[in-house]
């Protein structure tokens, strides 16, 4: 059986040490087994569709041309062998052949144990609480601006700990672009690409006051949140207006582990989020506490100023409010938060699914108070990250 | 009991032609009974959570500074009456006193007849097939442009049928831009603010080839994809290149109704979406028909040639492929599409997480082709949607 197949690269490489030992056939399923006695069944149309011969990929974009409802429904299997390069090699009942590395099929296999596996190699949050203040991570301005080895790490931080700081922005208006320019474009919101957190006559919102602003998300009233928050100091002579961080996700796991009854209503209610201003008008529903199809936490979106009423059955409002008022509750207690005062230069940088914020009061009275925010989505950073990862030989 | 409060005012207006009867007390729960009979079990923190007194609320922002948290775990009910403007009036067991006015408890009354009455009245989408191609909704740019009642009916078609046509657009580089600013600020990706579509020598994407794209949504890849795209032609010179629109309600819908076993499939697995470029790496994992927390239809997410592996059990590939397979095929079916050649001056506007596009292969060296696109999201129209319907006296 020929293997002279003209194959489309994926940008990933996907390897494995282990290597394909013996391929035997049912009509739907090719089982392959491995040097370490793994048994892997392989759909039919799963092998079909993973085709990457230069018919079915498009070698300039390496993008899938094939669709597999082209494949018909009695396609199956006329030959597969292990061949000389220790490749699977399928012959399809209509002719076509394909070739799979042992790297990619080790790396999607869909048994049981490499399913497991891949599942216990995911990389997993590093959760804080108050002692995250001594051992925060802050990157120099200088460094991210010039090596991709320090952006790369910020980024890293970004992802893990969801909380970094920057050291020495320059104190000018926009200075906070040129790191966000390092990673992607912005996510704009009605608040602009760059927002100016400072006390103004007309507030359109509790933000642009001196009131205590509790612990909350930006923008819970839009349906994804931004993902990545930058707030940078330009001036803060204000007596107040201290920075205070919670790590939602420490929060989330403590309910999890502590109040298993609250955090199931807590991730389950769809609570409603409402700004009120003369010139627009978003809403958007969802629980406090998101978690992912493997029941990871994957966001928390709240600010309590900006909450609609609960719409819930009657019976169900005295758990619910148990819940809401045990999260608020551990968002003011003191061994999850971090209070910093920002100096001028300081920019943070966290995540906005993940971090709620807290401002104290200031008084406008006493001094000036200046600080600029832009956002960019978590997809950017994660895009930004792997091929960075890819260029310095990182696992991604 | 004092009834003069200052009460924080929404800019929503919450009517009833219902008024408030009677009310009688349990330590938890305010039982309100209303002249059509119907009795409002009202729990002590909803209602104390609820109060929009000028205490409770910051009037500037209409933004709430009370946290329920600090209501007391004993907090009850000293007094309740039906006062004579007909509002309901509590004095609570710490002496505050708060005021409820019959539209606004009417309107978030958590009994289960009245949550069903407002679940019933939520606008349904218009679900359409071929025969849209003729009862298309196509609006003239001027009118959208000068006139708020056009810009409101516009975008109500869109909310409604997901899919319109913008005539006499300007045949001007970035025109489509003027249009989308009466509504918002854009939704940026790594493509740009706007995205030209024409064949490119060295394309990263499909898109930016001449070959046929099977139909899809546009970035899968994101973890929110664009909600609403807008598509300009500016040049269609060149053989073939029609363009093909599906909409993915509606084919949701029939599987939901005729395939409930593949709807069940396709609507729970997490099907991988991943781009494949030397400068990004996006990487998102959905189920390519995601439904809302009532069940309905939320957003379809679909671009066969940005597909990655299916990382599911073994046992369930048979399952999926048939999901798969199936969907692909509805998405091919002539019932369930409409196929229009563009001409210059037209623009698409459409949602990119309901109505799946595709493009008919085209002949670069017959002509040339040049579409301009940009994205909205979804949460951008609803908003100023809502403005436009208070300004105009719609409800909303």
């Amino acid at each position: 059986m020929t293997t002279e197949l003209d194959i489309v690269q994926d940008w990933r490489v996907f390897a494995t040490d282990h290597t394909l030992v013996r391929v035997t056939l049912t009509a739907d399923t090719a089982v392959v087994i491995w040097s370490d006695g793994r048994e892997t069944p392989l759909h039919r149309y799963f092998l079909r569709d993973n085709c990457t011969c230069s018919q079915c990929y498009l070698p300039l974009t390496r993008e899938q041309l094939f669709e597999i409802t082209d494949a018909a429904a009695d396609l199956t299997f006329a030959e597969a062998a292990i061949d000389a390069a220790g490749d699977l090699v399928v012959r399809w009942s209509d002719g076509h052949v394909s070739r799979y590395a042992p790297g990619w099929l080790r790396s999607h296999a869909p048994d049981d144990a490499s399913r497991a596996e891949r599942r216990a190699a995911r990389p997993r949050p590093f959760i804080w609480g108050s002692e995250y203040a001594d051992a925060l991570k802050s990157f120099d301005y200088a460094d991210i601006m010039a090596d991709d080895s320090t952006l790369w790490a910020w980024l890293s931080a970004l992802r893990s700990a969801g909380m970094t700081l920057v050291k020495n922005v320059p104190v000018e208006h926009e200075a906070l672009l040129a790191p966000i320019a390092r990673i992607s474009h912005l996510r704009e919101t009605n608040f602009g690409r760059v927002f100016d957190v400072k006390s103004k006559p007309r507030a359109d919102s509790a933000a642009y006051t001196s009131v205590n602003l509790p612990a909350h998300t930006d923008l819970p009233t839009r349906e994804l949140q931004p993902g990545l928050q930058f707030l940078h100091c330009l001036i803060n002579d204000a007596v107040g207006g201290e920075s205070v961080f919670v790590d939602g996700f420490a929060i989330g796991e403590a309910m999890r582990a502590h109040h298993p009854a609250e955090f199931a209503t807590i991730t389950t209610t769809q609570m409603a989020f409402w700004n009120r201003d003369d010139r627009t008008d978003y809403r958007w529903t969802a629980p406090l506490i998101a978690l992912n199809s493997d029941g990871d936490l994957e966001e928390v979106r709240f600010a309590n100023f900006l909450r609609g009423p609960i719409d819930a059955p009657a019976g169900q409002m005295d758990a619910i409010y148990a819940a809401l008022r045990l999260f608020q509750a551990m968002c003011r207690d003191p061994k999850y938060f971090i209070e910093r005062r920002l100096a001028p230069g300081d920019m943070w940088a966290f995540d906005n699914r993940r971090v709620l914020h807290a401002r104290r009061e200031f008084d406008p009275q006493t001094g000036e108070r200046h600080l600029q925010g832009a956002y960019v989505d978590r997809d950017e950073i994660n895009s930004r990250w792997r091929v960075l990862s890819r260029e310095l030989g990182e696992p991604c």
